[in-house]
């Protein structure tokens, strides 16, 4: 971290902030041109009070040259990370493929799906029991009732769950029955729900949210981290921009610039992003080129009479046609999709 | 609603949807012109589920004629709802004028600042106890110890106390002890937050979201007061835009679109909007001149030394001159303030 | 300008860095700390090229501690520049009032509508020959006929003309006939343009782009002084956002920070942010409190049959309404505008 | 187009808005449900001024279902638009491989890169002459040299050269030399340029504006048709948003986006996407499986030497690098790339 110091900044007052700043534990050195003065700090910056120190009147700028986050950052554990979830792994050469409807809606209905995406390819089931709406007069979910039922189609089809969880208050039932906890992108600075399941050992989906930058949701990630959950696997699902054809705009850079700055896996949730079902193709096949490790995709057996989200929802069959391109597109990058007939055997 | 249909859609498709839309409350009437037909919606719009709709394949397009909030709603409200706490208000004639530090840093320190904005107009006092912070290494707030020092405050100078509520957990001391709970930017839509405060009876001042729209801001309110609790009152502190000079962008047309479309108060926080406390005076007079119904503002005695967000802060001094103006501009507007001498003899 | 080199980075690099920048003109002195290597550069850093340096693999981050622009920073020319346009000014202690209609749509309509703006205590007077439109479609103003008829308004009523130049090509008929220049927010950035108008001496309206930050901003401006042409005032018209209730967000924190930055005047355009007449007023007001040089807005004496832009404009009585006000609210603040009387006997 | 009336509308009032709306040459017929009137406007909408609509008090809103396009829209043009440059096309079969510097620097700079690039199969060569600069103290281009040097490249290696206009004044110039006119992102709706180029019969690059919607960027294809120009390509080439790790966001959604609305060919650039040269690599190959015609990609011999964003500059290496995987993910899609050995016996 260097701080820079106005112009005719006296030598008292940099003595005083030197001092202030060596009590937070950091190395403080001094230098100077012919107009400024600079502090460099040295040590583990991490826990600096930027606040503090930018409202002192001598203080022109403070420039970050460290990162704000340590346990996710790459250059403290270059290796990339793997987390594994039973006998599936996200983050490794396999691609972790999670399909399923936006919401459970009954028993049927989701054993039916989780049978048809792991039939097509997919290696995990996902479908909401608590939905995050707009409205408070939408449908929320089918709640406890629905996570019973996301457990009836995991035992039918061994498919690990990944559902979504909104309040610290069902986070006993959540460790308890659901794979992956999901952490919706409304919920991405939420941080007393961030502390609350880095308490526990499932691993965790962090969408971005919907306006957040890069560092603000690795500093997110940080926060489960540094409660002793570093299971973590960031989801990128599109952001808020300008245009009004798509739900949200895909940022498929996130991939290579995430991989640069962390070792945790990423995955790309192009249904959520386009909004519309016709886009889902290319933001996937995008996700694999660009080095995702894994697609979230909604699959839904009746889109035209989902309970939510339906416009975005592939058809199983549609799924089982992009699940054959994106199998070549896969070994094509190095990476591999479980085929259609192994999971079929298994 | 206003459901306009693809050109060429068969009749006993639209007979269909017809079917499936009436069963959902609401009387559909049936148009067409030349090229298309159109379906037509009426009675309470606010639960059909529009994502149920948009997925037929037959609809080209939805309009919602209709806000989708009604409690929120200025159309079944006509008049300004004015929120009691103690013995002040907010959204009538005298403006609510919320002051205090960022964070509670000691008992000294929030009793000596509490005596100072009182002295100088405001009526409330702020001062977070849990403040959300990007980074888990940044300080945290006092917590319950925090509380119970706005408390003694409040004891010592009779303000009112507005702090911010971040987890369900503290739920009932925040009822017990605090007269405005504070729903944070970052939380506007932790819809499990906002319906646990619906089901007190404590007024909720509702910041809006970094980069929410206006209407998805009145549909959390609308959580909260589908709950029970019409205690709600606006406060725009900034959204996020491409500008790096100031920390947010002040939205001041907020306050007449959001005076037109609610009968809720609004109230403006300049501190957070800017990021800097030469920008603090521009932004509360033009809040008044918009016709908010209050202002929040950061006070410190030692701005340079604050624990969070010192660069915003006013010294109780600059908060005394800019209450000297914001008074007499409240006259103006034909709303008021209360006096400094008044404060003193109470 | 500071920058920061990457940890381990070998003397003779840093050597060769050091000679390839003093041959910039540039004065360059190296520091380092325990980690990394600094280089902080004197001078006139703003014929720099960034790009270049930031190209070279040995640098980590370049860090502009000095604003790129000279002639429009205030650190440069301390005080208020002061634009003088005929008998008026803008930039001084009376604010500049510009009023009139989008589109220029007849010699009666738009003498008829000057007559009305001057009475209520305009002092300028707008009008669109040339209009910039989203589509090839849509009227694209009058062109050099629409010129002509503000020749004749500016005639019966000595109002000077404020007007949109879109193309080099009409250059010397807006020197001969214009007051005022206007570059309007698409072009913001249209360097061309900008060179040809700094090459004149007639004063340039230059508006800030739809998603342009200050700088950016300040930039353009410096194009036009750099050509020698000081003239310039800068018009905050709103900025692009999320926000679909209003046209565009009004920046209104724009003038604190640009009157820090600059010399040079700062007025609103209350009409164009909005993009609807019931919020002229909050803007118009908002303005003047934070201290902006004057106001811009569009009048039409029959809104519902205005060619564009009508759902924005005030009728003549409405902005004669909202004179009254602004005129107190400019003694409020130390300020002026010419009264109503005053204009007609002059 | 519907337009929908307010509550309580009488009976005239309606009548006088069809008139007036017949007048300007569309059918309109008259619906209402129990609470509301509609009018629906058949016939070529496109002329239709809504901004005059919109401003009649009876209005509520006015809802588009026809695109405001007409000469870019897929509807009246069902098959691609494949566009003729010399020997080479874009929007058929084959992707259009656009290289080469950011800026041109010397005539032997010039060659020697468009020779690399031909080899690895480029079969365009990109460098600019006129630079659009933020700063006017920044390298503005070789301008007319720089043509001369680009046409040099060309009798030297075959390739037609792509490069970017910014003033009318060049025009002729440009028709004369350049095979391909770009018009840059900030120009996008520099109107004026838009008709002047439309007036010639050379085909246009027409980049998408840094916070332009896909509406906008086809309506400004839409004016350089309209004036009978129809060889217009599109290129994504980012936009602005909250992140700033990235110079922009690539938008590959665009894509299969503008491939729905418009028959016109689409190419990306991800060297001025990410602005770092370690992200080409994922936008280039999001690129071709998105189903873009083609790549514009930043090659310079010496990137940290480069006058002009060196840090997003390929190597030739790393160029010949990343052709060889295109050209593999081309066939994979069904569509090629010259390859380079192609290229060396033409």
């Amino acid at each position: 971290m260097i701080i820079v110091l106005k112009a005719g900044t006296k030598a008292d007052k940099i003595k005083n902030l030197m001092k202030s700043l060596e009590s937070q534990g950091v190395d403080v050195s001094h230098f100077s041109d012919v107009k400024r003065d600079f502090l460099g700090l040295i040590g583990d910056t991490s826990v600096i009070n930027t606040d503090q120190i930018r409202a002192h009147h001598e203080v022109e700028q403070i420039i970050r040259v460290e990162e704000p986050f340590k346990r996710a950052n790459r250059k403290f554990h270059p290796e990339n990370s793997i987390i594994t979830i039973g006998d599936e792994t996200i983050g490794g050469e396999r691609l972790g493929i999670i399909a399923g409807p936006c919401s459970v809606e009954s028993e049927e209905q989701i054993i039916g799906i989780a049978k048809r995406v792991k039939k097509a390819g997919a290696n995990f089931l996902r479908g909401g029991a608590f939905k995050p709406r707009t409205s408070p007069y939408s449908f929320q979910g089918l709640e406890l009732e629905g996570l019973r039922m996301l457990q009836a189609a995991k035992k039918e089809t061994g498919l690990p769950i990944v559902t979504e969880l909104m309040s610290v208050k069902w986070i006993d039932e959540f460790e308890e029955s659901v794979d992956v906890i999901q952490i919706g992108a409304r919920n991405m600075q939420n941080f007393d729900l961030l502390k609350e399941v880095g308490k526990t050992k499932t691993p965790v989906l962090l969408k971005r949210g919907l306006s957040a930058t890069y560092k603000e949701w690795l500093m997110s990630a940080e926060y489960i981290m540094s409660e002793g959950n570093e299971n973590v696997i960031l989801c990128e699902r599109g952001i808020r921009t300008f245009e009004p054809e798509t739900r949200n705009t895909l940022d498929i850079q996130a991939v290579p610039v995430i991989k640069k700055l962390s070792h945790l896996p990423i995955i790309i949730d192009p249904s959520h992003a386009g909004g519309e079902s016709y886009l889902v193709e290319a933001g996937a096949k995008s996700g694999i080129v660009a080095g995702a490790d894994g697609l979230m995709i909604e699959v839904h057996n009746d889109p035209e009479n989902a309970w939510s989200d339906g416009e975005q929802c592939l058809t199983p069959d549609e799924f089982a046609g992009l699940m054959e391109k994106a199998h070549k597109l896969a070994s094509f990058e190095g990476r591999s999709i479980q085929k259609a007939a192994e999971s079929l055997t298994r």
